[in-house]
């Protein structure tokens, strides 16, 4: 660990695939990590080095600095609303990591209690692209509401300590540009799993790319995949925007076909 | 070049980007080039040591080797058609390179003298994936009709000598392959195109390999993309196949959205 950087004890809520990638970092710098969930993943979190709480009560009791939410895109409604936020013992920094920004910060800065600190973030890698390090890797980051900057500056140099790309920008713009880029990537990796494509003797070197595409998405679940569509409001027009492109390039096709067969031309 | 390659009196027909990248290797290994083509390329032919006929009779009356046809898909019947072949003065190795390979087998076995042999390929790599050597690109080939074995291995060798990867197979199973492979990353990157993606600052490594795919197939021409369509008759099921995709993605998208506004559930 750093000189620079703070021991900080973090609870997890919602230790899914990527809670336990990003426990294996914290734990790796010197934090104290301790986690809950829906499911019982005490197993696992023990070989990480994880205090894993099954009751909510007793888990939001302990004396966090961070509380750090995990859980699906889809879930955290009711996962926020299920928090006994009155168990609090101090103010504590609360953070977020769901690939979708507005609506973590809306429902948080609504339910996060008015002397606890937030900051929405999203980590743009996962467990496959970063599994050789989070090193020019980009986070995305809104200070929402700090007034402890010594303790945010201490979570987020979590991942500037590893090498990120510090991207500090509104959530707005954030699932503005993440619909454009990160729902398109998901909804072509997507096309190409239900298409079943898969390497074939003379691949070009831009269809192996779209084989890995494909081969990420796969790695991600369908409730994150459907995050990034029913809560980011820009994905809608991104959807329409990929189906008018198709319908486009396969009419010039189709028109370029017709003057073929009708009169000869250069 | 290497002590087991010969130098050849390669003539070249169709004079456009794809053929003066080959160009530069040929001359590289010592082959002697000549071309001829529609339009007027003495200028960059001459840059490239390469010996350029604006008279197709001229050109064909040469004592060539091999006469390799790097015409547009598109063009390919008519090019083919208007080639002087009365002029050829001794049976001569005809080669293709089009991206389709069904097509140009078919027209060639009609047209080239029957003392003429023929051997039909397809380098899976352009000016871009081949920027910087051939090593390890996939090169691949029919002997559609092979008597002089040794000048036609002697023509293969051009592209082995760089380490390509070279595979025998049908032209029908390549036109198969290359439509699941080749033709969708060409669709899949003219969408792209369509939709004028570009890199935003938060891009994660799968949309960057999205762009890279965009910007590849945004370097060929319109001709090439409507030849892999029009004359590979396996790609009009892959069209289909994307587009039923797609829609299958968003009802997905759609059938999950639904359950959220319905009763809440898990
Ligand atoms: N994977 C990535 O590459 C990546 C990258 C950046 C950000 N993120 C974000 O990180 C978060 C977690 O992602 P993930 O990859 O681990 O998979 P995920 O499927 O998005 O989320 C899994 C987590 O959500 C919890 N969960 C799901 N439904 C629930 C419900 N009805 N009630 C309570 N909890 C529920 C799961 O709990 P149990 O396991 O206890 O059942 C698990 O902890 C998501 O918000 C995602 O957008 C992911
Ligand atoms: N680019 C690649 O990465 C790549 C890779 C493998 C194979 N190939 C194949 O190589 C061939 C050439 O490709 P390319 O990239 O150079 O571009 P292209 O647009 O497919 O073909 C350009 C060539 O076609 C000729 N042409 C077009 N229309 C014609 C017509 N009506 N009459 C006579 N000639 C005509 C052009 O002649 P002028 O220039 O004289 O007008 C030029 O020589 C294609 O068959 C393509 O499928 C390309």
């Amino acid at each position: 660990m750093g000189t620079s950087t703070r021991a900080l004890k973090i609870g997890v809520i919602g230790f899914g695939p990527f809670a336990q990638f990003l426990a294996k970092t914290m734990i790796k710098q010197g934090h104290l990590i301790s986690a809950t969930s829906r499911s019982d993943h005490s197993g696992i979190a023990g070989n990480l080095g994880v205090d894993f709480y099954r009751d909510m009560e007793e888990f939001m009791g302990l004396e966090h600095d961070v509380i750090l939410i995990c859980t699906s895109i889809m879930s955290l409604s009711d996962v926020v609303n299920s928090i006994p936020f009155h168990c609090l013992k101090r103010p504590t920094l609360f953070a977020d990591v769901l690939s979708v920004k507005e609506h973590p910060r809306q429902i948080l800065l609504q339910e996060v209690p008015e002397d606890s600190d937030l900051v929405c973030t999203h980590p743009m890698f996962g467990p496959e692209s970063g599994k050789d390090g989070w090193k020019d890797l980009k986070f995305m980051y809104e200070r929402v509401r700090v007034r402890d900057e010594g303790l945010c500056s201490s979570f987020l140099n979590i991942f500037e300590h590893e090498g990120c790309k510090m991207l500090e920008m509104s959530c707005e713009e954030h699932d503005r540009l993440a619909a454009e880029s990160q729902f398109v990537t998901h909804t072509i990796g997507r096309m190409l799993s239900e298409m079943h494509i898969t390497n074939t003797p003379i691949d070009t070197k831009g269809f192996e790319k779209l084989v890995q595409v494909k081969e990420n998405t796969e790695n991600d679940s369908f409730d994150l995949y459907s995050g990034l569509y029913i809560h980011n409001r820009f994905a809608k027009q991104q959807m329409k925007n990929l189906e008018s492109a198709l319908q486009r390039v396969k009419e010039s096709l189709e028109v370029r076909m017709n003057k073929q067969d009708g009169p000869k031309c250069n």
